[in-house]
């Protein structure tokens, strides 16, 4: 299908950045928003109408999983999620109940309804969830971490236990992500926010075996599936043949040197640096050309930013972004493609 | 010419995993340490006597040279250097001294000769230096960043005021490293440890180019320039081309791929993902066979870890990497090269 222009969507675009936001969180904490579908439908839905962006992206965190499944999570302002008892030891590992996100994460699928009636079908719905080793990482170090030291040392020393609890996390995550398109979600997204901190090989095995393994058993139709895996910068013939439709990328990499290496295989997400943001909006402007001549004619490119957008943005350079993408994407799909 | 093995020194080899590091340390503060000449010489030779590496790395921090530009540094214990003040503003900037490292860094160089001195030409002596996008972002930055949005800013809005100080750290880092060869290092390397935050292009104008300019100053004979740019992934060849002649590669790369982008143009160094070194000495061996096979037979390969050994590894397992190094890559340097 032939579009008019580049779509957009923006990673966070759900977050702090919006004063209005900030009004529903200030009475309310951060899980108790993820858990009540009438503010989440809510806070859902302000880019739509704030900012303009083609999608709305479910309000939620990566972390619900693991709390379903028995960890005690702790969200501290400023300092980011805490597990105060992370995954150490198989008898850790042991105590992770096995959930059905129908019933543990209903208030994850009464959001997506919520969300998806008080739309009315003006954008897409797009449902999230880490990747396996993603959400391995954060059981096992329980708190932001420099060197990873505990995951490394897990995968390293108890590969056989990395791999048990990676396997349940790809089994729920289908289940979640399956529960979520049924629910409503038009697309689904999986982030791999820590791939990047793995070897080439180690990645592979750790992580995208799984992330194929999920894709493999989500249950769909039409719904595409995109996957980001941040700081990922090899093998992207290999990523594009895992059965993503869409290949989410960071801001160090080249759009129009993977869309070669891929062909037609996947589209590609992305990939404006997020600090960009910052900037005035001519610069912001001549980043938007950038990205989409990096590109190039045609469709297949979903824009994003190459990682979430940040706290201390001003809303109005993230209207104005949108509304650059909208204008200046439309000569990019006129005449011939360069690729398709 | 043609050597027998491949030979290995570790990013932070003199450092706090050593017992006798710590020793060291537990009497004197860190600047005090690299301000002392004895006291670097001493844990510089260390790990020649007690890890048993093919090079001493000098012993110091990449931040002196802001703090003998005048900016006020704190090493807080475990919490990472601070620079209190940090540059903001044009008049901020405009209190960066000019420095000559022959006198303001004079205990350096006052280092180095005490190092080659009782070093008695055992092995060579290498000397570093930050890059000075590097040195940039933790001089605006002030302490450790998660986005980094302060130097970002400082690039996207005032970029006259981000080159004008640019390009005073690479004249002062080529004035620094020429000092240090002169008063006896063999070899030097410039650290850019934040280049992987960068888009391409941003790399280009605000890391690529002064380290570009610093090799072409540094005053030398033979002795060789290592850069080292973590998370740069992309253009290789170009960075290949920029005059140094060993590039240092992180833990996510493809050495034999990078080998075959650059061909002989430059020497390899890496790439052992630091935290296999958690891992039993079985699994640290066929790691280490798992390198040499990737940057394959021949020379042009220095053996080291993709980043800074960490505080807490075992050092029984550092001495045992470099003694498998010493063994394993024999075979690698025996018979027909793949390349050269």
């Amino acid at each position: 299908m032939d579009v008019e222009r580049t779509p957009i969507w923006i990673m966070r675009q759900a977050g702090r950045y919006l004063p209005e936001y900030r009004a529903v969180r200030a009475k309310s904490d951060f899980l108790t928003m993820c858990k009540t579908p009438e503010l989440a439908a809510e806070v859902t839905i302000q880019p739509v109408d704030l900012v303009g962006v083609d999608a709305a992206i479910l309000f939620s965190d990566i972390l619900v999983i693991p709390e379903a499944m028995g960890m005690h999570l702790e969200m501290n302002e400023g300092k980011g999620p805490v597990f105060p008892n992370p995954i150490r030891t198989i008898d850790d590992a042991k105590k992770l109940k096995d959930i059905d996100p129908a019933k543990e994460l209903k208030y994850v699928l009464d959001a997506v309804a919520l969300t998806k009636k008080n739309l009315n079908n003006r954008v897409p719905l797009i449902g999230f969830s880490g990747s396996p080793w993603t959400l391995l990482t954060y059981m096992v170090e329980g708190k932001g971490s420099k060197n990873f030291s505990e995951v490394k040392k897990l995968i390293y020393n108890n590969p056989d236990l990395a791999h048990a609890i990676l396997d349940k996390l790809a089994n729920t995550i289908a289940d979640y992500l399956s529960a979520k398109i049924e629910a409503g979600c038009n697309a689904v997204q999986i982030f791999d926010t820590w791939g990047g901190i793995l070897s080439q090989k180690d990645f592979e095995e750790f992580s995208l075996q799984y992330v194929e393994k999920i894709i493999s058993q989500i249950k769909r139709k039409d719904e595409p599936v995109i996957f980001f895996a941040k700081g990922v910068h090899y093998n992207l013939s290999k990523l594009a043949s895992i059965g993503a439709d869409v290949l989410g990328l960071d801001w160090t990499m080249d759009l129009g040197k993977v869309r070669k290496e891929v062909g037609d295989k996947v589209a590609l997400q992305g990939n404006l640096d997020p600090t960009v943001l910052y900037a005035n909006k001519n610069y912001i402007k001549e980043a938007v050309i950038d990205v989409l001549t990096s590109f190039g004619k045609g469709n297949g490119h979903v824009f994003n930013l190459g990682h979430g957008v940040l706290p201390d943005i001003d809303p109005e350079n993230v209207k104005a972004l949108v509304q650059f993408v909208k204008k200046e994407s439309v000569s990019f799909h006129r005449g011939d493609a360069e690729i398709n």
